[in-house]
Parts: C-alpha cells; structure tokens; sequence
C-alpha cells in the first residue's frame, strides 16, 4: 500500500471520542494515518463516576484520565471546536495563548461532542442553576454544598438557615438521582462537623416530570429505588417540574415553591451549539446516521457517534446515552474508519445493551442486568466492581480502589478546593518594545491605556507604517471587537505600559447596558475608520 | 470559680491559628471559654508539602484539613477580616450570601494572619507572575504548566515554544527552591506525553539575590543542594533578582531577559493589608510581642504570633517562619490565655528551633537536624517521615501515605483541573415579589435592568414608602457603589426581572478607566440624591 498517509480528526474527548481513538490506535498502522483529537480539557471523565466526586468518595483527579495517556499515538489539541466546514474539510479551533485560531484538515471526521446542558427556555436557569456535566461542574456544586453549610452555621435567621440546608435536584433520570443521593448524604454526614447545624434538618428535593424516577429501568426496580432515597430522608416531587430559578427559590410547573440556594439540573441535554449550526441531516437536534454510523450525506467521510447522534440498532430501537453504548459505538466506528482506508466492507452497529445501573448513596444501589433485577448493598457492590473493572489504565484503577478504602473507613472530606479568581476584566503590564497583539490577531478584549504609550502600526505590502501614538487615558483594539473581524494593526509599546483590559463578553454586555459606554467606543471606531479611508484615498491619488 | 463564660477569638487558620485553638479546646473546658476562629477557608494548609500538589505526588485535598475536623469544639467563620477594632474588642468580617457583614465581639483575641506575598513594589508582577501560598495558588501552578504544555504541543514557532517551555522562580529560600524543584520535576516527566514535545529542552530557572541559594542552612548543605539541582537541568541564576515581568517575559535587576510564559514568586512576604491598618506597635510591618507573645500595649487582651508577629526568643535570636514554631507559639499562647482566664503565672516563648528540611525533588532533599547535615535520599526519606507523623489526625496520615506509594509507582498526574468561570459581570434573574436588597446592606454591585419592572422602597419610622418603580434600561445600585456605604433603599421586584450584575470591583475599574461610563452613574447618584433632599424637606415642611 503505497497511498499516502491519511488524517483522521476526532472531535470530542468523550467516552464515544477517546475510544474510537484508542481504537484506531489499534487497527490502524502508523504509516497508515495521523490521529488527532480535539477535547476542551486535556482528560477524559468517567461520567457515571463523577457524582462521587461530590462526597470525596473518589478523588478529584481519579474520576478522570488524562487523553494523552489514554491515547498515546493520538496528538490531542486541547482547544474547543468552533466550526467544522463539511465541505472543505476544515474544522476551526479557538486560539489559545495567542489570539489566533487554528485550522485543521481531515481526511476522515468522527464528530462525537456529546450533549450541554441547555437552560435557555427556563427564566432564571442560566444565572442560579447549576449543570452536572464536567469535573468543573462537579466541584462546582461541591463547592457550594460547604458554602451552603458554612454560611448556614452562622446565620441567625431560622428561615435563611432553612433555606441553606436546602438542596434541589431537577431531573429523576440516573444521572438526578445519583447527584441528588450523593448530596443528600453528604450533608447529612458531614454537618455534624457544623456545631450549631447538628439538629437542624436538611432537605434533599428530587423534581422528576414522570409518574416515577428512573424511567431507563422498569417499574419495580424504580419503585425499590424510590422507597430507598424517601427511607433516607429525600422528598419526592413527581408530576411535576422545574419552570424557573432564582437566587432564592425554584419554582415548580405545579406553582410551587421551594426556598433553596442550591439548585442542580441534570435533565437530559441540547446539541452543542456548533453542531446547531451544522448543516447536514438531523433528527430533531442529533445528527443523522446510517447504520455504520457514517453521518447521512457525508457517507466514507464523517462519522458521528454518542449523545450527539440518533443511532439505531439493527432491530431499530433508538440507542441511549450510556457508556457502553457510546464505546461500543466507538469500536464499530473505528472498525469501518479502518475499512475505508483499506477498501473493505463496512460493518453495522448492532449492540443492544447489556443492562442499565445507578447508585442510590450509602451503599446502596438498582441495577437490571442482562434482564435480572437486583437493588440494595449487592448492586451497589456490583456496580462498583464493573466500573472499576472498566476504567482504563492499571493506574487508574488502583487510585480508584484506594479512595473506595479510604471512604469506607473515614467520612467524606470536606474542603473546599476554590480556585480564587478576581473580575474577568484584568490589568497587563507590558515594558518597552513589546507587542500587544499582531495585525491579524483574533480580536478578543478592549483595552484602555492607565499609563505608558504606544505606537499603532500598519504593516501594507511588507512596510511597516506608525499609523498613531497612543498614551494613557487611550483605548484601543475596539474596532476588531465592535465588527467582529481580526486586528487591523499591530500595538508596540513605546514606554512600560499598563493597560485595563476588557474581554469580548464583558464588553459586549457592558454596551447594550450601558449605552453612553458603548458610544464612547462606537464613535471612536467610527473616527479611525474614517481616518484609515482617507489615508487610504491619499495614498491612491499619491500613486 | 462562677465568672462568665468568656469569648476567645483567633484569626488566621494557618499553623498558629489552628494549633491554639487546638490547644485551648485541650486546657480549657467548654464552659470556660467559646472559642471562635476567623479564616477564608474552611481548611488549614499543611504548607510544607503544598508544593507537591504541583506534581500531584499529594492528592490535592490531602495536603489541607478541614479545621472543623481539626478543632472541633471550635466555631469556625469562613469570612475575611476587614478590620479589627483593639479598642472597643471587635473584629469585623466580610459579608457572605447577605450583604451584610458580621461584627464579632471577644474577651480575647489571637492575630495569627501569617503574610501576604506582596508584588506591588514591581511593575507587571500582580498582573503576571504566579504567587504561592494557598491551595488555590498551588493549583493555578499545576493548571499553568499543563496549559503551556498543551499549548507547546501545537505550536509551530520555534520561539514562541521554547517561551512557553521556560519556567522561572524567584526566591531561593526553602519554598523557591522546593518548588522549583517540583515544576522541574513534572514538566520532565509529563512531557514524554506530548508526542511533539519529547526532544524539546526544557528551561527552570532559579533567580536568587544571594551568592548562593538557602540561607536557611550552613553554606556546605546550600552548595549539596545547588550541586544537585544543576545536576537535574536546573539554571541557577544567583546575586541577581527579579523587577518587572510582562505576559512575555522575566526582567532581571543585571539587565538580563528570560522569555518566559510562567513566572513563579516565592520571595518572603509582607503583613496583611488589615494589619498594616492596625494602630499599634510593630517591628517594621510585624505586630510587636513581648516574651509571652502578647501584643505590646494590649497584655493580656491581644496575642500575636506566627509570620505576622515579630518574635524574639528568651536568647534574642528572631524567630523564623517556620511550622515549628509557629505550633509552639500556638502552645504558649494558649497556654497564657488560660492562665490569664485562671489568674495564674504566663509561660516565656523559648524554643530555639530543631534543625531545618527542604525537598530538592526527585527522591532528594537537604536536611540539618539538631546540627547533623544529611542530603540526597536519605534525608527526602528522613523528611517524608517527619512531615507524615506531623501530619495531624490519623485519616490524613492514611491518605499521605496512600498517595506516596502510588506516586512512587505511578508517572505523575497531568490533569488539568479548571474551575471554568466566566466573566465576573454576571445576570440574575427574580421573580415578581423578590427583594434584590435591603436598605442597610452592604453596597457590593451596581444592576442595570435588561428586562422587567422593580420598586424602591424607603423604610422610615416603620413604614415603608414607595420612592419610584424601575423598568428596563434603568440603573440602581450605584449610589452606595459610589459612596462607599450600605443601600439606602430596598429593591423589590414588581414584575419577573433580568439584570446584569456588575460587581464593585469591575465598577471602579471602569468609571477610572472609561469616564463617560462613570459619569453616567455620577450623573443619576447626582439627580437621585437632590430628589431625596428634597423630599425630606417637603416631608419636614408639612409636619
């Protein structure tokens, strides 16, 4: 075989993504094809672990894998997707450490970047809810669990503190269910480390729409489940659900309310905004495929797979979101990836499920296994015995194994891990003689000169021209964030400046709020621009 | 003995804070004395071994302990100091979930705030360079190396990649040294996992203003350990010192350059900005203490001890910043508190110090105790054991020890964790009938309304007036933003209500930074307070 070598692009760092790379790693030769992988973050998550990380069970860092030693012959590109061209192949990555974004080309595509939360259509969700999807997410609600408790201890209003010892969970899926029963014991065990807190009650509320929680098992394995979390002190909400957040209550569909500081959503997810833009076959939000996974329209090029796909068996049931799916779906994916390379038959996706498991907190947990029901301690054993087993990496596992031995013996930990992080809007320094940023550059934030000078440069046909000095009290680079396009100059320091910078979305928020702000930078704009055109109609006639 | 119960109150929950309090729950009973601790975390930092969180040979929440685990009889408030009133015996903290802040009253009180590392005195360094000090900052380490990593990984420009590989530090005490040592360490070992970065060299460069590094130790030990950092790849630069850093690179006080994207500062520190308010004798910025560790015109009230102290022992040597110590200050001022509370005789403060331990990496370190030097494995070995027994409460002790062994066979951790926060301008959103604040609050944010309708509610004499109702596009907030004092009115919402939340902080910013913004505000604080002028008079006149 003498073709030349070929670029495979994996978009998403997922179980679905990670493992279809795994996998062609694998079947695949190096001198066949370079893989790359685009994730956000440089690990992978073993979602069905990650509530634990709630209570400390496992952690912080266990629930996760680095990419790159998962995928050792992959080259991962952490950076997020910002646009994929079907056409010409191309996928745009945002910049990183430099304002510039990245281009990458492909021969073959797997697209496979998993669902977000979407809270757009509930008043108040985006602002007071938190999501349940990252490792970011996770600590995020760990963080606020012990605000909420430390907070609570010295408060001397009754229903304040009542309020803080309140915990909402919307979604009874597993995913609601696992959060919900790991906060409800968390708190409930490390509150007696809170001196005044140690006889006030706390209440763990599960809002699910259906008539029972957990509608991936079947009815009496959820009726078992229920029967658990209500023995533990969780109050049920069935029939009903979440319609609005604010910072101080939830509000339920049934006009309900619930005094809460603290409200999780876990209900099932939107695509990601890159793949609504994304013009190709769908079924309602999810890419459409064939039966080897290829995305319709785009058969031998693209592949899409996980919670971002509507994928059938063979036998026509629509596949879900679950990581033994989405690895499964990975191994045949890779398989026909390999097959196209090679000029062989395709083969189809065809796996039906093993069987579905969630745990209930407190060693306890439901599980239907190959069509068996069991619940309670054994399942929970279970569960933990396969998930341990199925974490990649020997490493891993024994980390794994160590914190479970760990949280048996001692109560969970509770300290907060705050990344102490100022405003968004931020000072630089800059000495003489350095570049802000370059003609070209993507344009990211505004600044505002505090003290110092420099020179605003042109470079035109391989000449550099100083277009202007500028110096404290000065903005620049509104122009490139007002119309959305690159730099049209470069910024060189003249003397040791310190500049106020604004980032795009504060920014952007700030002029549709403030409009008197905004002019001061539209009108700006306006004056350059009509100096750059003059210049420009001088430098014609000069010619 | 029937004299009331008296109230102790410590701040700071470093090692001198929480080893008092631990103290005084051992020698006092509970109905001698409540004892209440101030800290902005609800951990204390095992310090000597934060530097391990880098390489993430210590899990990262195994190096700090809750304090209510470690002091359980203790109140802790997880708030920051704001003032400390010796006079009237008052401490203020700031504000949690409410806006409002706590006053909190003692008998008698502890300073145990330890130091900040103070950059202000060089250009650039606030906005670039990384302290370390918290487990916040030992973290935003970590997450630098493996983003300059991840971002070496996919640069093209030779240049721009040998920046990103090049790591500075600037202090060459114990602290500088051990964590220089680990960055070098990790970035050594991590990047076999980058597929494009295996052959590239990597730069760690210690700046030192001595002749030679630890002037903690005897000379022959500080050349031991210099030997075998240069022997590790380490570039020592010594009599020489950091001055000015930008987002590109170090500036040295010799002229010379080091192009660089990470900047690390362990260069000893200065007092908290709450202490250099305090009105009271000091030792150049340290609280000035007696033999007994009580604060120089306020014996038997006030004790200071720890870094924020200037002590001395009975021999007049200063007493260094280490644990050591500082856990026996702790012991003599608790100790004296008691005998001040019983009427007894205090102790003198007279330890002079058992030797000194700092880690080089790599199964190395430099060790001088009770005059015996030892180096090299035996003495990282001899640290280790020291530092696990120290470690205090047994659950900690099992997860250190857990943690080395699998470092010991395991490659190091290169997961990134990011706590993803957007801007710090941020929406909210309420519900008809919500209150956004209340009159006397504290003023920490400035709202404009995008969307709905509020009131604003004047309380006076018990009744509550309507002052005027806000729709979108309005503005409140601003004047207790602007004048630095508490709301002078409620803010209830009539209609379901969207604003963006611009905090203090951002505000300030922008009203130096961009005037018109400002004066937007200036101009509507202006015209509202005449308003309120003259209504008080029409309301004076109709009496």
């Amino acid at each position: 075989m003498s073709s030349p070598k070929k670029e495979i692009l994996v978009l998403g760092g997922g179980f679905a993504g990670v493992y279809t790379a795994r996998c062609l790693e694998k079947i695949l030769r190096p001198e066949e094809a370079s893989i790359h992988i685009v994730n956000v973050e440089n690990y992978w998550v073993n979602q069905p672990l990650l509530a634990e990380v709630i209570s400390g069970s496992v952690g912080i860092t266990d629930v996760v894998s680095p990419i790159r030693r998962l995928c050792r012959r992959t080259h991962l590109v952490m950076r997020s997707v910002e646009s994929i061209d079907l056409r010409s192949k191309t996928v745009i990555v945002s910049p990183g450490f430099r304002p510039r974004r990245l281009e990458l080309h492909y021969d073959y595509l797997v697209i496979a970047l998993g669902g977000r939360t979407d809270f757009s259509r509930m008043p108040g969700m985006v602002e007071h809810a938190l999501p349940f999807r990252t490792l970011g997410d996770a600590l995020e609600v760990r963080n606020r669990l012990i605000h909420t408790l430390e907070e609570a201890d010295v408060e001397t209003d009754p229903d304040m503190r009542a309020k803080l010892l309140t915990f909402v969970v919307a979604g009874g899926g597993f995913s609601g269910v696992e959060v919900l029963a790991e906060i409800n014991d968390f708190v409930r065990r490390v509150k007696r480390n809170y001196l005044r807190l140690r006889d006030e009650p706390v209440r763990a509320v599960l809002i699910h729409s259906g008539a029972r929680i957990l509608p991936e098992v079947d009815e009496r394995l959820a009726f078992t489940a229920q029967k658990i979390l209500v023995r533990r002190g969780v109050d049920l909400r069935l029939k009903d659900r979440l319609v609005a957040a604010t910072s101080e209550k939830a509000i339920l569909k049934s006009g309900a309310e619930i005094p809460t500081k603290t409200i999780v959503s876990a209900v099932p997810s939107a695509a990601p905004p890159v793949l609504q833009k994304l013009d190709c076959a769908k079924d309602k939000d999810r890419l459409q495929v064939n039966g080897n996974l290829e995305l319709v329209g785009y058969e031998g090029q693209v592949w899409a797979l996980g919670d971002c796909a509507a994928i059938k068996t063979q036998s026509g049931n629509a596949v879900p979101a679950t990581a033994q799916h989405a690895t499964r779906e990975a191994r045949v994916a890779a398989k026909n990836i390999a097959a196209t390379i090679r000029g062989a038959k395709p083969s189809l996706f065809s796996f039906e499920g093993l069987g579905k498991m969630g745990s209930l907190g407190h060693y306890s947990a439901v599980a239907d296994i190959l069509g068996v029901r069991i619940s309670g301690f054994f399942a929970w054993f279970v569960r933990r015995t396969i998930y341990l087993m199925k974490m990649p990496g020997f490493n891993r596992k024994v980390r794994i194994a160590c914190d479970w031995a760990i949280a048996l013996i001692f109560p969970p930990d509770l300290v907060q891990v705050r990344l102490l992080r100022g405003s968004a809007i931020s000072r630089q320094h800059f000495e003489p003689g350095e570049i802000v940023f370059n003609q070209g550059d993507l344009g990211n934030c505004v600044y505002v000169i505090e003290k110092g000078e420099c020179d605003v440069l042109l470079e035109k046909d391989g000449e550099t021209v100083r277009l202007a000095a500028l110096k404290g009290g000065d903005y620049f680079g509104e122009m490139a964030v007002l119309n959305d396009v690159s730099r049209s100059a470069t910024i060189r320091t003249r003397a040791a400046m310190d500049v106020l910078v604004i980032p795009k979305s504060d920014f952007d928020m700030l002029k549709t709020a403030v409009p008197a702000f905004g002019n001061v930078f539209r009108e700006l704009a306006r004056t350059r621009t009509a100096a750059g055109t003059a210049r420009t109609a001088r430098e014609e006639n000069s010619r």
